[in-house]
């Protein structure tokens, strides 16, 4: 789900820190260099001034990262300057963290110690341990949620580990904070053992009211999963399955509106059987779609067939019900829905006029789509993309905050999976009849309904299934 | 370290929820009842009305617990009245936790949302994939500590579990960012199994810049930090035992000023050697207290004899040279410092006469102290304790927020013995030579100087140790 290199080849601001002697060079020898480099001086902070040596940040505009290079060679160059650090602006975002901590009150004088803090916080402790579910009115049990990763596979990065998936981890502490005021506290584990997984979170689960999985490799996130979902009473999210799933639902929806066909009679084809095709296929299937066919590397899953993925012998017992067999190509054909899950490439022009008429194409490939939207965009009905440079973005920060905040405000022992269809119910209805076409069939994610509607959708889907805890009291 | 019961006998507010049936009795009858049982209604607040039914909060000034009781009684009894909830101050402090997620800078467009989250956070992963100690710039591990509880000897309620141990985790987190702008979490552990324990505050610790430890019982206390300060690359701190020793050694150093003893030349007696008694005598031993002796329910421990506490042993074996052995009564005669760790009401007035002239006497003991502070005042050259409603209280709050605040800054690997010293000598020194004096030989914890000079004094015993891996600008 990501813009590919957009963002690195837009005009930027970088901001060198230099150490310069100023017995060896001039500061205005330094401006002309930059500027001989084509780079646009435009601030000058002073860090630190000595006999001799001044420490100075340089905000320089440059045009690309090339450009950036070329700069910071220049530097490095220079008699009597030492380049000690070149951020950018995303770099300088980041600087200790995106997220703190707040207090919610005050604590002003000795009473107020004395009630948040020892003697008196002694009686909302006893309160908790005579009567264990007022953890959810006097903790932050109530509305915090752990954002949890072991950096295995952290977006399209790979296995990069515990220490370099924070940065992901906490934008989405941000995002849960700022579009439904959940708070969300990153973890990144220091393991990657399915069982010492399993164990970890549910040994830290008590402070928290839910528990997001992220970006950890398939096929040990399915276990992970399941397991804590069968040993822990609060929710637990896989987003990369069920979020990326609820998100193409809400598309799907859209989709077929526009079209004017029913999911239960679309012939579907899902293109990489992984962890969030497997996830899109099962809420498919529970939203009703009859025909569907997941295809990988195999070609189309079979059942009867033995695969080395016991996922994919799963999935072929309970898809593809007249058992059709072929590469991706053949089994195109005819399809009123393509779901990509795959790589870059995969698609061309003639494959999707093979396809039903009105085809709609999910390309959701990344950071390259199966195919690219403007070679096909005359002759598919809609195409949705992962990217935010194309139209109909399938951006899984549609559903996870207000998904929590459902779910946490009915106190709900687990997101099944009805919860998940009335999430993307929810989001597909945002855009009206009257707003929906084929460049847009689902909402932005700075779209201010999303979260509130989704949490609505949720509460009730929780309370119509037995899951709910607590009765919001708009629904008594 | 509380204040006893004391907050529990002084006026207060309490809030009553009322669901009323409007057909059955008047909300005047009401008033007029709690008018009855001598409460103060001094506010209404009408949360729903329906038809017949009205759900409303009153705000009741009451003189007592006791008070409370009556009035909740009396609600009970009333015909058409359902009590839904009585709340105090406290409790409504505690609503839904108090402590929060902020964002350090909104996002506010799809640019901001492209820097701190995908695609352009991928850059910021693989700078800290490339060079792991970037985790200390690019993410909050530079300013985050966990605070951990197992829940196993909270305050002095014992073993009441994780859940009812959040409420002092999270007012420690406030009493980080309050005091020293450090972002602490609470993190409640459902195991209390040593391994488990170890292993999994090792496979959270990415996140983290240090870890605090807290309210766990002993002996299981000392073999998990142990293991932990081997195991792990960042700070482990038993608060318990090492908040206390730093605070009770502050203290030491201001009254044997006051007295114009030197600390090589005491005899210090410490009774109650668990996991505080340890650390006390720890540093004490640290500072250069030669004569010390620790005293339990078997009497003063002494090298030689056998104990079924390993602990014991070996504090045996590093304590007592002259090899005393005997009662408490019988140690403590000529000593010139009693420590208290242990429970009210062991000492009088005739044993602080056998000491030595000028007796200090922290008695520490929780909530009531080992000897009252009143009945010895006058024999006494000090007294201090751990309860607010004394002079001198020896309170962990002085030490933690400026220990790890130095920490972090220099991002020490470990926190040493050092570093405890000079956390205790910077408390010690917030207290001029003139103000001084024996009901004020230790700060207040709303003293704004304190955690500054602790981080100040800290950084510099790490640098001096070699255990800081950053020198702040100011110490280069």
């Amino acid at each position: 789900m990501t813009d590919g290199n957009k963002q690195l080849i837009t005009g930027k601001s970088i901001i060198l820190r230099l150490e310069i002697d100023t017995n060896r060079i001039r500061f205005s020898d330094i401006v002309a260099a930059i500027a001989d480099e084509g780079g646009d001086l435009v601030a000058i902070d002073v860090i630190q001034t000595k006999q001799q040596m001044s420490i100075r940040d340089l905000t320089v505009n440059v045009a690309d990262t090339l450009h950036t290079g070329k700069i910071v060679e220049k530097m490095k160059q220079l008699e009597g300057v030492v380049l000690v650090n070149v951020s950018d602006r995303t770099f300088l975002l980041h600087l200790g963290g995106k997220i703190e901590t707040k207090l919610k009150v005050p604590i002003q004088n000795r009473d107020d110690l004395s009630r948040v803090y020892t003697p008196d916080v002694a009686r909302v402790c006893m309160a908790i341990h005579e009567e264990p579910r007022k953890a959810y009115t006097l903790t932050i049990k109530r509305n915090t949620v752990a954002v949890i990763s072991d950096g295995s596979a952290v977006l399209g990065l790979g296995n990069i580990g515990p220490n370099a998936a924070m940065p992901v981890m906490e934008g989405k502490a941000m995002l849960f904070k700022q579009l439904a005021d959940v708070d969300a506290f990153p973890i990144c584990l220091d393991t990657q053992d399915t069982e010492e997984i399993i164990r970890t979170i549910k040994n830290i689960a008590p402070a928290f009211g839910g528990i997001n999985l992220e970006d950890i490799s398939s096929p040990r996130c399915f276990e992970i999963e399941e397991r804590l979902k069968q040993e822990l009473d609060i929710p637990v999210f896989h987003d990369d399955q069920h979020g990326t799933a609820v998100v193409l639902y809400a598309g799907l929806i859209s989709a077929l509106k526009l079209v004017g066909k029913s999911i239960d009679s679309v012939k579907v084809v899902v293109c990489g059987i992984g962890a969030a095709g497997v996830a899109c296929s099962k809420i498919l299937l529970a939203a009703g779609v009859k025909e569907l066919i997941g295809v990988d590397r195999v070609g189309a899953l079979v059942a009867g067939q033995a695969y080395d993925n016991p996922i994919w012998s799963w999935y072929a017992e309970n898809t593809n019900p007249n058992r059709v067999s072929g590469s991706l190509r053949d089994v195109l054909a005819g399809a009123d829905v393509f779901i990509g899950l795959s790589r870059g490439g995969l698609l061309n022009r003639d494959d999707v006029k093979s396809m039903a008429a009105d085809p709609i194409v999910f390309a959701m490939a990344n950071p390259t789509p199966e195919v690219n939207p403007e070679e096909i965009e005359d002759i598919a009905a809609v195409v949705a993309t992962g990217r935010s440079d194309f139209p109909n973005q399938i951006n899984n920060v549609l559903c996870f905050p207000g998904m929590f905040r459902g779910a946490l405000d009915c106190r709900a022992k687990t997101i099944n999976e009805e919860m998940k269809l009335a999430a993307a119910e929810a989001i597909a209805s945002v855009i009206s009849d009257d707003e929906r076409n084929k460049l847009y069939i689902i909402p932005s994610v700075f779209n201010q309904d999303v979260a509130k509607l989704i949490r609505d959708n949720v509460i009730k889907a929780a309370i119509r299934t037995g899951v709910a805890r607590r009765i919001p009291r708009e629904y008594r």
